[in-house]
């Protein structure tokens, strides 16, 4: 029953309500299922959620691994009710988003849009959470090559607020502004990446920063524990209240990130003529691997996220939608 | 008065108590004034502080500008209970800790530290808030060199819990020691910087990733808007609550560190082999400044330091003294 009309699709822009909203999500691996909890807490039903995968025994897994990603455990009625595709045709066919969260592998995720064109609703979104595979690539066997975005979230999407929207060339303005609509709408931070980069930015930035992370350890400056500490009680929750140029444009003072560049300019160029470039392989890995090891076993991921959702709760009450700045 | 005896400096070590510990500032611009309002809060008496500056009616100026850097106006009584001393010899003569927050010059730090020699008690402690003149170099006129440590803040110290300990290759581990202690017990986060390196450790990092922020704006690919709301709300708040070795060690599943390396170190050195170079001066400043201005104005730092407040709350309240991983 795939359907056409503008009428079917308004729901998206409209998307407050929840009222009509479907959508489909493919592959169940951690940001998958993440996806589907998240989508569950904004969906007025849980009927409206589709969800597909090869997985033997798709439907015991996702009620076995899906309340993980709950802070209390969804009802079992809510879990029951999601509808589980036995087919991608079936999975797609009245689906107004499809998302994808399968393989990081082109081959698969070319062929299962080609796929999912054949089935899906003509104005439905084509949203791949992938974060490296470009939506150009994605699309080449598209015919219509419009549809097809990159909605790529930061780990866990059901707790951090940001997703990254990296259009190909192609890739239409109204795609971009639906899919911006839907996440404002839900209190959400997409971000519009304006060109198929590397990493987009999130990884560009983070891993910038851990390339000079791993450059101090291996250099014996401070081990893994105390760069992390340092982090923490530095710039972490600095940059949660006010990013890096907004910080560095207070604290230039009247003259703004100008000032700060003429008071400390010759410091920020004498820490980036003096930066690591160690590489993957480099032989630093060792002792790093050891050291994260030694200091931290296994992460109990359960409490980073509670914590990670009250500084996030601060932070929405406090600033609210100030902190978009969504410019298209 | 100078005193010598053990049971003079006895205080900084049982610092909990802060009965008699009696801390000498030098220097009063932003992070002097920054450093008395931490002092204050955490002395039992206001006469335990002693500030002097060369500035002309330095207690007016206190009293004036002191204010600003609490979250409740403090007592009239409190601040003028505060000694200002009228020459160095005044102010240090009896001090445990003389903490400079001067210019920015070595020749000035050089000849300061040698005139607090003459009067200072002998086993007070020497503390530089530098951000970027090492220990050995400001030691260089000091006949006990092992005395002089940088305790460099992240700014503003009396809200972040940062605090870089930078000894010189001479700096004794007792002094270190003592610094640690002094700020752990106040529920602070001091780290020993093991080498003395170009920007200490929290600059080197915070730039790193400015140096990529200011690539991406410059090519275009988001605004300097969009990426401080990436920033602020992907990985401020993921490393507020666990910094990059622990989240990514997290992220590796059972494997850690080493199997997030193995999962997308070919991801992360895509991203290191493609990161940009910009330096000081390129030409990149004139568009990222207005940038900066256009989208920000003058920033309400008042209302960043109390959101930061209540986000360092969370996570003290969660979190205690498991944020540090001292290692000495």
């Amino acid at each position: 029953m795939p359907d056409s009309g503008a009428s079917e699709y308004d729901p998206i822009l409209r998307a407050h309500s929840n009222r009509e909203i479907r959508i489909a999500l493919i592959g169940t691996g951690t940001i998958g299922l993440s996806f589907a909890a998240y989508h569950l807490s904004h969906l007025l039903s849980p009927s409206q959620l589709t969800i597909y995968d090869t997985r033997p025994n798709l439907d015991k897994y996702i009620e076995e691994n899906l309340p993980k990603f709950f802070d209390e455990e969804p009802a079992h009625a809510a879990l029951s009710s999601i509808r589980i595709a036995t087919s991608l045709e079936q999975a797609v066919e009245e689906a107004h988003i499809i998302q994808e969260s399968g393989p990081e592998n082109l081959d698969f995720k070319k062929q299962l849009w080609a796929e999912v064109e054949k089935y899906a609703p003509e104005h439905s979104l084509f949203w791949s959470s992938t974060s490296g595979i470009p939506a150009s690539q994605q699309a080449m066997d598209l015919k219509d090559k419009s549809r097809l975005l990159i909605v790529h979230p930061y780990n866990p999407p059901h707790i951090m607020p940001l997703l990254e929207l990296v259009p190909s060339p192609i890739t239409s303005e109204e795609v971009i502004r639906r899919t911006q609509e839907f996440w404002i709408n839900r209190g959400r931070v997409p971000v519009h990446i304006k060109k198929e980069t590397t990493g987009f930015v999130a990884n560009r930035l983070a891993f910038a920063l851990l390339r000079e992370a791993v450059h101090l350890v291996n250099e014996g400056v401070v081990s893994v524990g105390e760069l992390d500490s340092i982090v923490e009680s530095s710039m972490g929750p600095r940059w949660a209240v006010a990013g890096p140029f907004k910080s560095y444009h207070a604290g230039g003072g009247p003259a703004g990130l100008e000032g700060f560049f003429k008071n400390i300019g010759g410091t920020v160029q004498g820490c980036w003529s003096d930066a690591g470039k160690p590489n993957v392989g480099d032989g630093w890995e060792k002792d790093i691997f050891k050291q994260a090891q030694d200091t931290y076993g296994s992460v109990d991921i359960g409490e980073r996220d509670r914590i990670t959702r009250r500084v996030l709760d601060v932070l929405k009450e406090e600033k609210g939608s100030s902190t978009q700045h969504t410019e298209d």
